[in-house]
């Protein structure tokens, strides 16, 4: 369905060519205080039409608060977000309505609806996730000022292009193939932690592509052209890190939180592929290497020396960075001709209408960071819900010590 | 929390030494003829001390069934499963204790609840899968007799060992790394879909580590022999096919069939990464290769020519076979001695206790199997209601011919 | 939280003096013809200022369809309507805000949110209900289309003014107070049901109070006016029928039928009691008596001679007419000052501003209606999933024939 | 469906005959210390056979703890219950099993599921609610120990046997009526607010009845005698008292306390009436005498001078007394003969085997407690998640004081 979220209840709807996309967000901790800048910055971080990389279309993308805020305060109530479409008309059907355009949802929306949009794929369209972006950047707003949370996700691949040995993710670090050969481990660059620990938001914009390493960045920037020049498109990675995130987030059994951030993740779309920490590059590297040893750190509490684990353990956050990556597909939409098939089975070409965007990821930046968000508020408020009832019981003293968390260790941040 | 499902829910409790695991599982269709021997069979393929690559504990894992089955037919009322644990004491305290486990869930689980289980991890212990896998079990029940869906997991590595290029999946398939180079599509071979859609289960299990590939098999074995020797541990990646899905799965936009299974996959204990379809490999291929064009079947419906979107198109089954393939991390039990931290952050040296899996994605396959059959229970129940409520609806007439399934074929497989 | 449902799912926003209120409907069944007028209808039958006996403000209340809709039909994707506030200032504060309103939510909502809209109660202002009405209004829509359900509610008392015996509800229904005589039975007279299997809204709404008893709703309207020029206000019950609705609605054991109706019907606001059936009436009539014995009717089904059970046995409908009835409060506000307290503990003297409803019954009807087509189409869903995923099974051979609804009769309405 | 709450997790399983009924709680505050004989207290209370007024079977009914509890300690993980059934085997087949039972749930059982269970109408089977008394249970040790919070319900009449004028609730006290004379408000009698505050589960379970007023429950006895000699069943109404309840629980719009009150009192096998505070008696009374006026407390908050609205205004608690009635049937099984039809139609006659009660009041006193106790342990979680999430933010300064709740005041009780 279109709602997301338990406690931090998130519903979207809208179409590419109904009166307005939006969202209803509800369960905003009352007294945020929240204004439509908070919330544009994002919106128009997604919005295409910033650079010669992504669809020249001008959408504007302007929020308007419906409901839940009052003299600039949050009141706890649902929040409605709407944004309207500029362009509001069902399209005019023609002969390329016959066709479902492959790899995109025409087809499947029909199988599942029995009725399409006049737009096709309904609600798969990218405007859809204006309402995503919309309801994260108010989780966000909160989680920075309670908490100093920071979400910061950046492009770590165009194509075959990645970010270089070092600074990229586990995953995308050549290694030596010999089956025998253990020291994978060396993936875990420090200097990629470091990127992970010092990446902002500012540096990350700095260039079109939201990569931010600059050399790696223009030879994105050459394959991104390359693609739009030969009427074709291609995907790429987004790497996404949470800094300052409490421990003890993630519910047991299922509801794991990299099980919820999968979940959101894959619930963009265009996305084929996700990994937390080590990845897939962590079924490589033996345990003794893999496992990330604790150590005493200076607030008393305790951290961890390496973070292969990208902040989670048993479904748990334990207040390292996480940090996860996400796989998009090669946009579908391509303007050159395509061999296929019609509704009806007769064999055709189709060729695509309008003009589109030959690479989303730089657009998925910010969409990557919403999910997020929402994954964490989300956390956040089941866990305190948990730790503040639990609070007011009386201290357990039956139990050996090491058994017990010492209630005046319980919020803190290790 | 440790329920799972919105119409097939499924709640599992249990810890390592409390009286009995188990499982609830409401929402099974009534009339199911089901015995016990249906869900014992996932069980005992789960069940460690099956070769010399796993634990050699004998936990018998027999089920009982409490209730919600009469004469062996399902009442569509709640079936809870039990089966009771061997070892029902909770553990002696031991210097061992003072220790949190590295890349274990001790530490987060005790940040989590403010205390913890003797057996550390709690929940996060691998009997907890019994839960899932019974209800699993099922489902899948249903799933065959119903619609004849096939649901088949192999082990596609081990360590660096993967399945050989041709039949590996797709991110498995080294590439020319020669970034303009575009021919990445190689990397869906015929042979790997020849295996995607001819693979048994009785084909998977004739080899211990239940690789397909014979040859790869014996070297998988002998790594996971040097990892036991070494008192190490390696991870591995499990790929699964679900076969004779019906196209219409998925709910956008935030429950997507993919995002579903991710958010499944990624609830199983050592799971790091999740990818379906082309995956990580298909961010590299460009459109105009990765899209799945359409063609005429021979039902008269349509099908793809490939299936890089291993059967999900805008978060729907196409019903062309899913695929994905999960990352299973190293085992963080090992026998050799750690240097870690204490609870208290004094330093120290850690040896496990007891005996464990130096590897443990041959168990891992009939977990994820049930989980991937939790998956489609649910999307199918829910799709379900949405098509047979619609289906009470006059004919639309106002809508041109392609905006519209036909009533007759809006049940076909296609 | 603010959303109602499982597969038909149904969330609202917005204040008085908010932008706009509106609902985001998600699960509409796609191939539905709906437009504006469909929902416009009974949002008008909610509208003020219909009558003397309610307040004077004229809301318009015209519905705007945002998405999920087109070409007249609904896609099966989340319908948003939005209904703009006539008046979108915060109001200014006055002494009067320094007290709470005796009996209105100022109070409570201060205590749950720690702050609160400058309207008082936020979401407990009557314009939520709008929201609810306009879903509601979707949901019936297609109930009557695919299964002629047919819903009408009706104002069955208003204060001591209470339909006559024989045509009112078990529980209005003057009783001898002997209490060894047995004789209660006879409050379900057949006056009574004919009232439920025939009255419409068109005879409902052609008295202001929407009483159907002619001379009943003069006292009434008499005794509203008194309220009003009392400066005080008057409660009164709704009763609703719903005819044609299919058996087997409801899920044991906790989302019961009746369970659902009664968490529906006391989500209103100013609601403080429901009544199925027989209701409180029902406790004291005798097992021999109250039981509805088992007849066949012409269509080869079963019904029951009586229905005392209100057509729900078990939490689950049978198929006989659903009937219940609701009671609301004297509305909160009223004009006449009122010895109370400020929120700082003061003493003083309150006397609200503004022009209020001295009776809320006669609106509160489409209200109770948009409640229960939200709880019916919810169940008919949930129900649709279940028997449509069973009907693929094989027939059970392995029981006595009591135990097994034949196929055939299945769909079959008794 | 089987699982009721949110945070506070409960799900119930199990049928007459099967092996065990039970329930899995998810949720429970971790570290609350917990014995099975803080479970098997409510379960002894619920149990039949205590009594000369309720069946003879004895069914012990001890509860076995499965998981989710170490060492006397909650571990917050699920808590498996499990009781076994004594008769463990499907009944044979006779000739009233070609009869449902009127005012039973064989009949809607089999249309619902197309199938059912031997013991005709499966879940609802009176054993169902064993489950919900065991997870009541931790509730209420939770809710005792960290709030103080007292839960008594008693029965406040048995057919048309009420509690005397003074101390029955407002909708059993006679009331002159005179459509004009508006002095109903003396229902709420003093007498009536001095029992809720002090009444005790010690005096309710004096008497076998449990109603707390000797005389009336001599009377009582009596017709529960009567109706047993005439092979008849008797229903009645059960009063529950909540004391030391914190305000602001209970969720806008649809969540409302009493709403979700209604919900899990009307899941209660047998009922068929709900209400809060005033109920339908507050129909009649004026607003200017309904409502509760506010006072200085002396713990500096405010309370209400009356208590019409039974602790809740605007769906949320304001800390005063919650009072509520639930209304139950007479028990559809009798012994005496009934003419009624077979499932095929048929006319015959039914005579019901075994032993039943004649009134189910007495024991349904422990169920009420249960299910109050999960619906506020579920409120109290989710709003304390929103109030230690809204902790965290800094303190509003552009709002009037009167909007704003102090800190300091935020988590006192009033």
């Amino acid at each position: 369905m279109s709602t997301f979220g338990t406690l931090f209840k998130v519903t979207t709807y809208g179409e590419s060519h109904c009166a307005s996309v939006g969202v209803i967000v509800d369960g905003c901790p009352p007294g945020l205080q929240l204004s439509p800048k908070d919330i544009q910055i994002q919106l128009s971080r997604r919005r295409p039409g910033q650079s010669n990389l992504t669809t020249p279309r001008d959408e504007k993308d302007l929020v308007h608060i419906q409901s839940g805020v009052e003299h600039g305060v949050a009141l706890g109530t649902p929040i409605a977000l709407m944004v309207k479409n500029e362009d509001q008309r069902p399209h005019d059907y023609s002969e390329t309505d016959l066709y479902p355009r492959p790899s995109h949802a025409d087809y499947t929306y029909l199988q599942k609806y029995g009725v399409k949009a006049s737009s096709g794929g309904g609600r798969s369209s990218a405007r859809e996730t204006i309402g995503r972006v919309a309801a994260g950047a108010i989780a966000e707003h909160y989680l920075k000022i309670a908490h100093g949370i920071e979400i910061v996700a950046f492009v770590s691949s165009v194509g075959k292009i990645h970010l270089p040995a070092g600074v990229a993710p586990p995953s995308l670090t050549p290694l030596d193939t010999d089956e025998d050969d253990d020291e994978a481990q060396d993936a875990l660059s420090p200097e990629f932690r470091k990127l992970l620990s010092t990446i902002t938001r500012e540096e990350v914009d700095k260039h079109p592509t939201r990569c931010p390493h600059a050399e790696t960045a223009e030879r994105m920037t050459k394959r991104i052209i390359r693609a739009k020049s030969a009427n074709d498109s291609i995907g790429g990675t987004v790497t996404c890190v949470i800094r300052n995130i409490p421990a003890g987030l993630g519910e047991p059994v299922f509801d794991k939180f990299e099980a919820k951030l999968a979940h959101a993740m894959l619930s963009i779309p265009a996305t084929k592929a996700f990994e937390i920490g080590s990845g897939f590059r962590g079924t490589e590297v033996p345990g003794s290497k893999h496992n990330d040893k604790f150590v005493a750190k200076d607030n008393g509490g305790l951290g961890t020396v390496t973070n292969w684990s990208g902040g989670v353990q048993g479904g748990i956050t334990n207040g390292e960075d996480v940090y996860f990556r996400i796989g998009f597909k090669s946009p579908a939409t391509i303007s050159q001709p395509q061999e296929t098939a019609q509704y009806d089975g007769t064999a055709g070409s189709l060729a695509a209408r309008g003009r589109h965007d030959p690479c989303v990821v730089p657009r998925a930046v910010p969409i990557v960071e919403a999910m997020a968000s929402l994954v964490i508020m989300d956390a956040l408020l089941i866990q305190n819900a948990r730790r503040s009832t639990a609070s007011l019981l009386p201290p357990i003293t039956t139990l050996p010590p090491t058994m017990v968390l010492p209630q005046s260790k319980a919020e803190k941040k290790p």
